[in-house]
């Protein structure tokens, strides 16, 4: 038999990817399985469905970033159940991967409050897939709005609608009046796309909600001086192929995009534990699966109790957690004692809203405004994989920046949902 | 009625684009038809299904580029039918444009020599769509023979054939080896990518045909050198999902991509002309239709005699025809005498084969290896439009030569073919 133990990470992202590096020096056999074959910046996912970047700009082959880790096999793949009892993780292509332990860092997907009919009206943002799905709709709905002639339906074409207050929904909301107002000006002939309007939906009392009042406050009026039209307290009822329903009012509107809800990823179900309602799973404070030490849950997937709160789904916290977890299985592989329960720490939150306009709240110090957004882009381009990707983007924003183009306005597949 | 003359252009590659661009000055309405939303530079095709650049490194929106020229109206949809008779185009979304003088030229599609059947099986190349499929399956069979345990299986997986030993099948057999030997090095566990089949397939009796036979041998030379086997004159006489047949000799080949045949686009159908074996226009010397002065088709449509040659379906040729309908309107609209029939310029042939190696023909001075690499690189940059593609470019090329990394290689979207 394999002396070495068998570490079987299941999802490339922050936490399976920050957990793999950190047991680079461990005596362990690890494999890596992603559906995909990239580890993707999830946080700038949103400039590739605004067109501002292309998509290889923020994702990178998982495999190439660790071809210098030698205890590591990348695998491209779909885990569909996990069989507990047998440790084993089973495979779509019919294959099977035996574990001495396992990591599951799936993520999240879109949940839509029970609605899934809306799903094919209102697609929201995860994947590339996703992104360039988005793209297409929008420079579409442009592209259409300028050979129709029912004022009606142009109208209904030139509004956007994007449900969710949140930080995701902010950028995209942000961006597309940005595009709008700047990006697409004088390119056509029998529309005005400065006349689109973009609504951000959001049902709570403002945008931002995990940001101090004041920042949300801030948020909506930088919002507001860009073009979009805020809409808070009210939910959404009702989406189709034509429009939404806020309230009681309906609006016709050919392109809503989703940013609302988020539910934890299917293969949590074949756990066989509780779920809570986002279809998370609460973990021990190890980050361990209640009853199974060998199993740890981390990223998105995980509840993880921070004070009364829960630790957020964002970046830091999924490597954070995936470095905790190869701290864990380090010292358990060595025979030491285990490290303390796993502490969130958190060093602030930023969100951008559009050209020069961000809110960034890092512990209790506040701004907002052009610095923010430069201190925003400053951390992004910071945090992405990859020289070529900092430079490539730092130049897209530069040109970006003064001349107000997207360079990546390039309508990609056919759109096989409802319009 | 408006007295400015409505010129439709249907198709805004090369030909259409150079057209209209040299109507600039003229006093016509112009209106560009494209399917897409952009103006593709269809020489660096093969390096985003290679995973050497992204898609918009290669593509800029039709509307940006024309957004200062105001007599001219881009519009995104579909040509279905041409009435010569109303003088009207009818558009897929039930829409009409009608016109004083047309202009098409929508290029060309693959053929597969009566074997439709073949498509699914060999993706051919000639959209950014195309592209993105080819780059996800040849991503894809290296990822599926990392997990695949049935030796046989995983040969054919690593096993790649091009079928077309033209300019664009060279490019991609070249580039394939080099990702296989280099690219990938060190990055799998269980297979060595070096050891994957590249195979070039051309039923002549040598690649790069319209090149003088000394640039061929030195073409044949540098392919073997990058690892390529090259098989001339053979047909391939069957394409299925596991692989090929080749006279005689069955090939178990997962990846076989098609560079072979290419036929006009059926738009050219409903011309109601006779067309030529590959569904090409036959034209008059001034690019009109017979029969029809108002009428002209341009670029990989049109069949144009050169001496004993037809002009070739090349860029720079699609550019001069295009500028030509463009005087000829112009001459015409100003009641000045109609320039002289046009005659192609023959610049020079290039071929690009690999890292620093390619073959140029400029009217008699040949020469091949890395000069003619450096050469190849610095023309086609300097053609690519927009700057900040120029310099992505570069830059993206500068980093694979250096690190022979290629920066594109994301899988995108889900291979809905046959497998």
């Amino acid at each position: 038999m394999n002396a070495v133990p068998h570490v079987v990470i299941v999802g490339g992202g922050f936490a399976g990817l920050w957990a793999t590096r950190a047991l680079a020096s461990a005596k362990v056999r690890i494999t890596l399985l992603d559906r995909g074959n990239h580890h993707l910046f999830q946080p700038l996912l949103y400039q590739v469905a605004t067109a501002g970047l292309s998509a290889p700009d923020i994702a990178a082959p998982l495999r190439h970033i660790l071809r210098g880790q030698r205890n590591v096999t990348v695998l491209m793949g779909e885990a569909t159940v996990i069989d507990k009892t047998a440790r084993r993780v089973q495979l779509a292509s019919g294959d099977a991967l035996e574990y001495d332990a396992l990591m599951v860092c799936t993520g999240a997907t879109h949940a839509y409050f029970g609605h899934d009919e809306w799903a094919p009206h209102a697609p929201g943002l995860k994947t590339l897939d996703d992104a360039l799905a988005i793209r297409r709709r929008v420079l579409t709905a442009f592209e259409r709005a300028e050979a129709e002639r029912d004022p009606a339906r142009r109208a209904a074409l030139l509004t956007f609608a994007v449900v969710g207050g949140g930080p995701t929904g902010v950028e995209l909301a942000g961006t597309l009046a940005e595009i709008a107002r700047h990006t697409l000006r004088k390119e056509f002939r029998n529309i005005d796309p400065g006349s689109a309007r973009v609504l951000l939906l959001e049902a709570g009392p403002r945008v931002l909600a995990t940001f101090p009042e004041a920042l949300s406050a801030k948020a909506a009026k930088q919002l507001a001086r860009l073009g979009v039209e805020v809409r808070t307290g009210v939910p959404v009822s009702s989406i189709d192929a034509q429009g939404f329903v806020l309230g009681d009012q309906r609006v016709e509107a050919c392109t809503v995009l989703w940013a609302a809800g988020v539910a934890a990823s299917p293969l949590a179900r074949s756990l066989d534990v509780p779920l809570d309602r986002a279809g998370r799973v609460a973990v021990e404070p190890d980050l361990t699966l209640p009853g199974h030490p060998e199993i740890f849950i981390a990223g998105d997937l995980a509840t993880v109790k921070w004070g009364e709160r829960l630790v957020p789904g964002v970046a830091p916290a999924a490597k954070q957690m995936g470095s905790y977890v190869a701290r864990v299985l380090r010292a358990r592989f060595a025979n030491q004692p285990a490290p303390p329960p796993f502490g969130y720490k958190d060093y602030g939150n930023l969100a951008t809203i559009g050209r020069r306009a961000a809110v960034v709240d890092l512990h209790g110090w506040h701004f907002s405004g052009y610095f923010a957004w430069v201190f925003w882009l400053v951390a992004h381009v910071f945090f992405l994989i990859g020289f070529r990707n900092r430079v490539v983007v730092l130049l897209d924003w530069a040109m970006a920046y003064w001349t107000y183009q997207r360079n990546a306005r390039i309508v990609l597949g056919k759109d096989t949902m409802s319009r």
